[in-house]
């Protein structure tokens, strides 16, 4: 499908084996990354990136593994551990996100009966949490709206616009370069990092809309014809 | 434009004269309501109502106006105050609003400099303390998304999701049989009335899109083909 690209950075996935992080892993692969999936377990990172690499032998020489510390040494590093676990893990390796462009993606939901509920964190959102314990990385929020499944589905377009926010310009910029290069997808500047409370809530409605009409919905704005 | 259609129920809009409430005042009637715009003047309801007549006389028979109380006494009631208001003017008129679908379109939000940001109440949403005012009533949040300009350009349709959630699933249905009527809008059943609070919030995130990319934009959901 692609060879690696040596121009673009390499990736690390802290808590890459869940459906969103393993999706994501195949699908910043397949635009060309070195991706680096990593766990706590460095065994169960090797049996994701195993499974992906059989499924998607195109990119298999660019999916890589290792436990999270080995993750968080690549150039930008994304934070997709369950929402209640990213800033303990973003902090365990604090040391190797110092300066980095770190992209967080998690959602706090809970499922009560038929119904998802966005948790609001005591800083307003998972983001906020994973800044404050890694205060110096540039710290981005992206990805939250993107389905796990059609992610991974690497030989098909996403139809979704893509909300990114951050309190460092030129970091959102980078991040948005990469959305940029999802087939289907197009990266919108949503503003300073307090934005991604909303964004992630936002979540809630959208597994809503998946388990009402038996889809899996992803957000478009209308409005919004040539962004600059 | 359009005749009063006597199968439509008439509309009360408390607070109807911002932005928000008159666009909605001008839409419903162009679907055939009858509609009345409140506030607590009711010489300033009927300013409000002569620009709208005057501006499409086509629809000037539907307008009429009054006070907030008057407003409470159509069949379907719509609170349209500044967030911070909207539980306090529904609780004024909780007499004439027992037992009737009433819908909050409000959303609390701040900007500060230049970035707009949510905030939550502390029952979550604008809609939940609208209906902790009025236990009996049977609330709905919709129209959350719509751009103010856009719901009273009558004369043109609104390419948007609309999302309406609420605990009354019949009340639900009643207010998304409404939105389907408005043209280019298509109503999406969000669930219960606890999704109000992103809904909610999530403005925040279009107000921001709209000052980044000078435009307005509105909320489609890609993957829902045949809404039932």
């Amino acid at each position: 499908m692609s060879e690696p690209d040596s121009d673009q950075p390499s990736i690390g996935i802290l808590g890459g084996t869940g459906p969103a992080g393993s999706g994501l892993a195949a699908r910043l692969a397949s635009i060309g990354h070195t991706v680096v999936i990593g766990s706590r377990s460095k065994y169960k990172a090797l049996e994701a990136r195993d499974v992906l690499a059989e499924r998607w032998p195109d990119i298999a020489e660019q999916l890589t593994c290792g436990d999270n510390a080995t993750a968080a040494r690549a150039e930008i590093v994304v934070i997709a551990t369950p929402w209640d676990g990213a800033a303990a893990v973003a902090q365990e390796s604090a040391d190797h996100l110092e300066g980095k462009v770190v992209i967080s993606m998690a959602n706090a939901l809970v499922r009560v009966n038929k119904e998802f509920q966005p948790l609001v964190p005591p800083r307003g959102s998972v983001a906020a949490h994973v800044q404050a314990a890694v205060p110096g990385c540039r710290l981005v929020a992206a990805f939250h709206h993107l389905p796990a499944t059609e992610l991974g589905h690497i030989d098909q377009p996403i139809d979704s616009d893509v909300l990114v926010c951050g309190d460092d310009p030129d970091a959102v910029r980078v991040v948005s370069a990469i959305v940029s290069r999802f087939p289907g997808c197009r990266p919108l500047d949503a503003g300073e990092l307090s934005n991604a409370m909303a964004i992630e809530a936002f979540t809630a409605v959208l597994l809503q809309l998946n388990v009402r009409y038996k889809t899996r919905v992803a957000p478009r704005l209308t409005g919004i014809n040539d962004p600059s």
